[in-house]
């Protein structure tokens, strides 16, 4: 294998960071903006951003959930009413405190001194608050339950540390908000939007994930109870793909949402939100990508077959122009995936094999290449972005013929969105090390598993309080976290490695981003 | 007529601000949202504008712009490179000061003294200055020439006296940005995208427009050549609906948006920009909305068809939901105007009659009701919402059998988009008076108007300067404004109104939102 010329520079086996990086850039999806913290989103990344934005939506809605719109600014004293939300998110609140710019005198602006706001404004880092009180106007009575809302946007956490896709001051997310007569109902519509989750990251991403509920110290502030999607990347740490909150009434009584029940008393919502966001796209580079750039699941792809005609120039480029427009022609009325193939013709000047490499790195499921010979034989040049590589080091490329390739390259698609899928959960179960009995055993694991040792799974008797504080700053020390309970795990069988006493659930533990 | 008892408790006649309003609030479209200049736009409302967003983005991408997503915040020394630029907007703009919160000691909040930014940052009023700044990174040589984006986002504009929809603070919408090669490619671009809009609101809002230049002062800060399409409401006052500008060089020259030519040499690029926004569904509510409430053309509606089974709470109903979503599944399998036919069975609990009335009032062009009697009979009670009523003062049902209505609807749903449109474009000709031709006729016209003048269209010489000041001014005391000077006129023939000297070219001159 050491004779294939990989078209990154960065090995993932020798520093991911710097891959991620790398790959970003090489699959042209993102750059810093030079606002801090912030990036801009490029078009083959916004692209595989409006996939995700579409499949979601639709099963958002299937579950039966509107979509709205609610300001992006949040006053001050929305804040105020909810202790540990405002004391979640105080630290990393961007603050608008002006209306209007000035001249400074010396050829700059400055806020206007004249224009202060008399309470300042924050811009939304989540709209619970805000969407609270909608909601306190919008619910009369129980037959106005369950009120189910969603709303796309874009949210502000200013974060110290940034990192494209993954941790951006800005980010761009969709958020769920539900009200509910009682506990049971909003409980039963976390799961069920969990479930949402689960199934758009592994069917539409495919990246599988573990669903969860999040140990005490991780919930969302204020919420009662925080589940999640964890997904191992490539380099073994996890990333919380997605989150669902039980609110409890906490949200309710600082909104005051009540409602009138069936025997006539005013009650108090039980409310629920969850979201997801711009994060998952970092998810799917570090689950699929490789040492040659992307690889983007079809289900995910703007373009799901690229093909290519290697253009001369001279008098015999508009019959192959054709032959390659029959071919886009027949793929864009077939379907795959439950949708019509998404198939570009790139005739844009360019080399072929620059042209090649580029789509490569982008991550296409399926480049077709067409030159003359190609046409002469009535066959054209097909490469599997999954299965790059031949086993002379070379790219692998088949000939079908140009019927057959119209005919196949459907079934392909969904070949390729399961291989991926396989792969990923392969490897992460691989990377799973279950068993670990002991505090000293999960130790020695970690001192020995090399670079990217993946997730343990022990068994715990669910500390709180200061003796969770405890387990927390041990693991701290190692720089793991617990990521979840995962649902379906089986029946505990022992003691909790932290304290000794009889476990009461299995947790995976691991690094995280 | 009189006997008519209309769904609304304002006519558009009596008072249309106040009109406004009342079908905001009875199609529960959007509501004030608390915060300052900020609406919530509820399901209904939200559901129009996605309609807006998908098909117009399908035109945008279809003349080949790449979606992308820039910053929301703009550091303030972007906007000092553009004189005009921050001239036009710095007045109105919000500013981000601070990034912390921190307790105030008097149990509330306030921006952490110790978290202020060094440089502030605006929220985006529009994005040409920071777009710009990627344009200079990604814009190498003639090669990389055209460069078509587009973004969907929410800008911030701190507006004095807003009004749902049509001037709010904060706003969603699409701009557009590309640069070219030189100013013929970008001005042929320039109207390529008013031509978008042009049919974008005739064809998918059934809005009729009228597409032309803006005059001098009323071009977009820092813009060489603003056009518009105009569209006129029920009450005769224009609504600016879209723009779209030619930028010359002079957003290139700030950011330093140059390219190599073809003969190797440094240019700067001409840059355009235009953009819509949520403004269009005002426009829609003023243009088709009647004094029953909203009338949503079919191409905009998120239900085309609502079936309303009338319910007894008896063993009956399992039968007549039956013969329900049958003719929701016949519906649902046909195509109108070129998409599959939207159709809602609501069965949620309520008298049939009251819910009729909800969707007259939110404008579903296609109501079907359903009884026991019509189920026996094969039929069904169908009523076209921009035929309500029928010369008996009664709603105008008609009783097709359910099989016609199934075959029948997709059609009827294509009459009823261009009978929309019909009825607006008649009523605007209906109240453009032509012809004018002293500045004493078009004031004595307005003068004798009635409340609801419309518009006049008179010739210029085109002034500029002091000139024009004056024009402006004369204008302003009738509360009158220069619209935009049509593309499509016929040649002029006459005197300037307002100078007296040739005319040379037609303009539209009417009040205005």
């Amino acid at each position: 294998m050491s004779k294939i010329r990989h078209a990154l520079n960065t090995r993932r086996a020798d520093d991911f960071a710097q891959w991620y990086q790398e790959v970003i850039a090489a699959a042209d999806m993102a750059e810093e903006s030079g606002v801090r913290g912030c990036m801009v989103i490029k078009p083959w990344g916004y692209g595989i951003w409006e996939r995700i934005q579409r499949l979601l939506d639709d099963r958002i809605k299937a579950t039966g959930h509107d979509n709205c719109y609610f300001p992006i600014f949040i006053p001050l004293s929305n804040f105020e009413r909810e202790a540990e939300h405002v004391e979640g998110f105080a630290k990393e609140m961007a603050v608008v405190t002006h209306h209007r710019l000035v001249a400074d005198g010396k050829g700059g602006l400055v806020p206007d001194p004249e224009a202060r706001l008399e309470e300042p404004l924050v811009v939304r880092p989540t709209s619970e608050t805000i969407i609270g009180d909608a909601m306190a106007r919008w619910v009369q009575s129980w037959r106005d339950l369950p009120l189910k809302l969603n709303q796309w946007a874009n949210v502000v956490r200013w974060e110290m540390r940034t990192r494209m896709f993954l941790r951006t001051s800005e980010f761009l997310w969709q958020e769920g908000h539900t009200a509910h007569e009682n506990a049971e109902d909003a409980k039963a519509h976390t799961l069920r939007m969990l479930e949402v989750y689960r199934a758009h990251a592994e069917d539409d991403l495919a990246m599988p994930v573990v669903a969860g509920e999040k140990p005490e110290h991780e919930r969302f502030p204020g919420a009662v109870e925080t589940w999640s999607i964890e997904a191992m990347m490539q380099d073994g740490k996890a990333l919380q793909a997605g989150t669902s909150h039980y609110l409890g009434t906490n949200f309710a009584q600082a909104a005051g949402i009540r409602y009138q029940d069936r025997e006539g008393g005013q009650e108090l919502c039980h409310t629920t939100s969850w979201g997801v966001s711009t994060r998952l796209v970092g998810g799917m580079i570090m689950t699929h990508g490789d040492d040659d750039g992307l690889r983007v699941p079809p289900r995910l792809a703007p373009w799901q077959v690229v093909i290519l005609p290697m253009l001369r120039d001279n008098e015999g480029d508009a019959a192959l122009l054709d032959y390659c427009e029959a071919l886009r022609s027949a793929l864009g009325a077939r379907a795959a995936l439950g949708e019509p193939v998404r198939v570009l013709l790139d005739d844009k000047p360019g080399k072929a094999a620059a042209k090649r490499w580029d789509w490569v790195r982008k991550g296409a499921p399926i480049i077709v290449e067409v030159g003359g010979r190609d046409m002469e034989g009535g066959v054209v040049s097909l490469l599997r972005r999954d299965r790059l590589w031949g086993e002379n080091g070379k790219p692998a490329f088949a000939a079908p013929s140009h019927e057959e390739a119209g005919e196949t390259i459907p079934a392909m698609l969904e070949d390729i969105q399961q291989a991926l899928f396989d792969e990923a959960r392969e490897r992460r179960e691989a990377n799973i090390r279950r068993g670990v009995a002991t505090l000293e055993d999960m130790e020695a694991f970690f001192a020995g598993a090399g670079r990217y040792p993946g997730w343990v799974e022990v068994q715990w008797a669910r500390p709180t309080g200061a003796e969770l504080d405890g387990v927390v700053e041990r693991l701290k020390a190692l720089k793991l976290t617990v990521r979840n309970v995962p649902m379906d795990g089986p029946p505990v069988d022992g003691a909790c490695i932290f304290t000794g006493r009889p476990a009461v659930e299995r947790v995976l533990v691991g690094k995280a981003y």
